[in-house]
């Protein structure tokens, strides 16, 4: 009979777990891996987590929801326009990138190439959070079609999708050059072209 | 002492290995799975490659190759105008990828969120190839803004590396979503816009 769940080991698991995911990748990270990082026995992951796919899904959601808390509120912040806001979240998630020496790229983008293929799990977490993500950014080009910033013919949430899209990009080159040059050329190049 | 190496099967060994990375993921797939599809012996591997991390840099260059060779030359064929070339040119890399379904990816995406934090050898063949796109997209553009097509200020070189990672990002969505949408969007927002 398995040990009564405790949440706090629970939570151990995914930090401890989900920072080896996000340096090493998630096919090269055992169990055992992950278990010993959180000082745990192995067989204990099992009570917490289905697979490792279940697991998997649970720490996409809590780096989802961290970014969602750190630069989420950029993008209703009514005290500035919003395609100022929108500058503003995309240059706080460089930061976000610059702060980690680029070296872990994002785990959204890491997980949809590496664990996609292989685990259905995984895809649909992938699929909502990129909807998620997207509905967030196409309410705030909405808005700045209403406040006449950005030209009411444009698909909002195409546009929304293309910048994800470009950020991911980004983020994947600044982790091979090592810089922040992919990011100063999508808020230098990218983003006004987009949003003109 | 090692047998003499055989190119067929040096050539086998990166086609099939390349296979296997392609769908399942570097991390994921073992030498003796390499081997195995290749049909040769597990030793064997270390009589044509130093490492498994030299066997990426291989199949990174044989994949990249290929590439050039099928849609490299739509850059520079002056029948058509310099920015109908660079359309035609993702066009063909969209097609490429809805040919695989978008199961894969891109091999170079893949790699770069994957195997860079582990790896500088891979990390620096990939930076090669990153400078060699965009040296051959900034080239076209270069050739666009001579034939007045593009305004002359803009930076060729910056906005061939903008189209590169916004061509990489819609990759990466259309791996999860399973749908050319992501290079529609590419097509019809991206391009457009960044073009003009």
């Amino acid at each position: 009979m398995p040990r009564p769940a405790n949440p706090e080991t629970r939570s151990r698991l995914l930090k401890k777990g989900g920072d080896l995911v996000s340096s090493r990748g998630f096919n090269a990270t055992g169990v055992q891996e992950i278990t010993a990082a959180a000082g745990v026995p192995k067989g204990s992951f099992y009570n917490y987590f289905d697979s490792k796919e279940a697991f998997a899904v649970e720490v996409l959601s809590e780096y989802w929801d961290s970014v969602v808390e750190l630069y989420g509120w950029i993008l209703t912040d009514d005290r500035t326009s919003p395609l100022s806001r929108i500058t503003r979240y995309f240059a706080g998630l460089a930061d976000f990138h610059e702060r980690r020496q680029y070296a872990f790229g994002c785990l959204i983008g890491n997980m949809a190439l590496e664990v996609t293929p292989s685990s259905e799990e995984v895809r649909a977490k992938l699929a909502t959070i990129y909807r998620e993500w997207s509905t967030s950014l196409t309410d705030c080009l909405r808005e700045a079609q209403v406040r006449k910033e950005l030209a009411p013919g444009r698909d909002a949430s195409q546009l929304a999708a293309a910048l994800i899209d470009t950020f991911e990009g980004a983020v994947m080159r600044a982790k091979v050059e090592r810089s922040r040059a992919p990011f100063d050329s999508f808020e230098r190049c990218v983003l006004p072209c987009l949003l003109a």
